[in-house]
């Protein structure tokens, strides 16, 4: 047989409830669409969240973190289920995904959130609001309050219990995230809108100030700042403003989630999340969903389009993550709807079903 | 004349921007409602926030928050203008504002987010998703990150800027914002969802914990918990299932604007800030709005009713609070509209025109 001219070593981490199915149709995608660029691939699978839980009592085994480390890139599943939901912090599922964004250091998260014309009716937006919208929002993923420092409990001289955490900034960690999002406008409509609170926090008023400096960098690219309650109702006013939307870990947290439902379809969106050079970590953004895990019910399109991050972002091949994104347009156009984003007309299948139409539209499209 | 039974003292903050032309008019419908409960008031008008930074340097003058503090309740209108926007923290014209909060002591900030029939196209989420749309969030507001210690900058060894905050809650500080919202919901639907992120931060987990254990004293109410990203997608996904949102100072800050975006009519949106006894705080969810500033254009409706909140919750008053409550959904019934909301077919009206007919409504329903 012909041996592919490019090979590269993929961590595949599928986690918990419906990510080892959607975990399983991305890989058939991912090595189809691949392999007709001449691209090879060598998987590891290794556990994290519940799973490792159950398997090592920890939900980031150093293994997995090792392996992921090594890779040229990371392909994740979902975390978490109801069994672990009353788990002491440290042996949460999603402490797990938490470890491995820090131990990979990819500090931007890449979310786009795009209303696809053929799913414009599932967004519970007004079809002239929803329509159209592209947007992207670049998240800061290892700092801020997730990992900020000091945090925890205390008992005060009366008795009395605290709970604190500290939201904390370096300039660096928001030069570099701001310089990620500007690149990316660049290739996008050339728009950053920077979201703070900088009337009432210091960290966000070093965050604007950074931002701010680094935007000279940019000269063609045009910087606005928002606060971020404003930036809550603008998503919901207009969502079509934004191009490129660049905040903390904690807002973009919040930020992303709420533009990812204007789409209207969760269950189609990917990210990625990226360093300056190291391997990337590419995840649906929904969750393990574990109401429905193990029933062939899950939508696979958010994985198999991180899939295609994978291939844009991780390892630079862009032609193969076209390939995909141009199986994902074709298998939605044909009519095919896992339950998720089914409507009245179209014809209802399941995860593999829908992997299997996403194969065919690549192969017929050679 | 009849000298009104019962007399009470007002401190009115009008602040900048539309604030002076929003408040004249609440003040207007708030005396006429309140003589016909045989209600007489006495007002003491003070500056806050710009207007208190030009006239005296500061944005809470002390004579200011002495006189709210010896009021019965403050009304307050908005602050903030282009003018002052570059200004120091402790010179910003929300400084004013947070001070005055913390000062009064109001911890729980009651925002209902309402939609109206009348105003159902507002907004931009379809109509059969909008529509009935009836919730309130109840904010923590002296706590939190907004006021933690410590706050500031710092620079690192090797000379590196860092801003920090810190979210940090007591006990009772969760303890007591969680009884106004079950105390709430017992009013109204019987549920509270509480929002916080657990999975997460450790302030979180203590709000959680405590919350529960309040529970336990309002066996009759319902409480569930929520993560606040997920929250930020449920109130676009499906806005009416909410009845009482229950969460801290920063996630309420950013939740409570998505709601009340959600309802399409911002202009029309009034809060409640509170604490045990003493004083509540009034005033409208918008801002000062300086583009369109001393025009007669601003919709005075928010102010309204956040003096029909001051009857209500402030002083007890609740049959005046009923009449002005009445008044508005009787004029919006008219088809009055400010610019903000208005949809063809209806009357276009100025602030003060709009005041004029609410003034009808109630001398009509006598
Ligand atoms: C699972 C959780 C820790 C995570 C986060 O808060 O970052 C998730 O909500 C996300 O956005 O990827
Ligand atoms: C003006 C600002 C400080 C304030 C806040 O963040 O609390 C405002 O957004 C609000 O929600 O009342």
């Amino acid at each position: 047989g012909t041996s592919p001219s490019r090979r590269f070593n993929i961590a595949l981490l599928p986690g918990d409830g419906v990510g080892p199915e959607v975990i399983a149709v991305a890989k058939d995608v991912l090595n189809l669409a691949a392999s007709l660029e001449g691209i090879g691939f060598d998987y590891k699978e290794m556990p994290v969240g519940g799973a490792a839980l159950d398997l090592t009592g920890v939900p980031l085994p150093d293994e997995t973190l090792i392996a992921a480390k090594q890779s040229d890139a990371v392909l994740f599943g979902a975390i978490g289920g109801y069994k672990w939901d009353d788990n002491p912090k440290h042996l949460k599922p999603e402490t797990g995904l938490l470890q491995l964004r820090k131990g990979l250091e990819v500090f931007a998260n890449l979310r786009p959130a795009t209303v696809f014309p053929q799913l414009v009716n599932a967004s519970t937006l007004k079809r002239e609001v929803a329509e159209g919208v592209d947007l992207m929002v670049v998240r800061e993923l290892t700092g801020g309050i997730y990992f900020g420092q000091p945090r925890g409990f205390k008992t005060t001289e009366n008795g009395e219990e605290i709970g604190f955490n500290t939201e904390v900034y370096a300039a660096h960690e928001i030069d570099r995230v701001a310089r990620v999002a500007f690149e990316n406008a660049r290739k996008r409509q050339g728009r950053v809108c920077s979201v703070d609170k900088a009337n009432v926090l210091e960290a966000s008023m070093l965050w604007r100030k950074r931002v701010t400096a680094i935007a000279a960098e940019y000269p063609d690219v045009e910087l606005s700042h928002m606060y971020v309650d404003n930036a809550a109702m603008q998503l919901i006013r207009n969502p079509k403003q934004f191009d490129t939307i660049l905040t903390n870990n904690i807002f973009g947290d919040i930020l992303s989630d709420a533009a990812s439902m204007i789409t209207g379809s969760i269950g189609m969106l990917p990210s990625a999340s990226l360093r300056e050079s190291g391997p990337g970590l590419f995840e649906p953004i929904h969750g393990s969903a574990p109401d429905i895990a193990g029933q062939d019910k899950a939508n696979p399109l958010a994985t198999v389009l991180s899939a295609a991050m994978l291939l844009k972002y991780g390892i630079g091949e862009e032609s193969a993550a076209k390939r995909i994104e141009a199986a994902v347009l074709d298998t939605l156009e044909r009519g095919f709807r896992t339950g998720d984003i089914y409507s009245a007309g179209c014809k209802l299948v399941g995860c593999k079903a829908m992997g299997e139409e996403l194969l065919k539209s690549i192969e017929s499209h050679k």
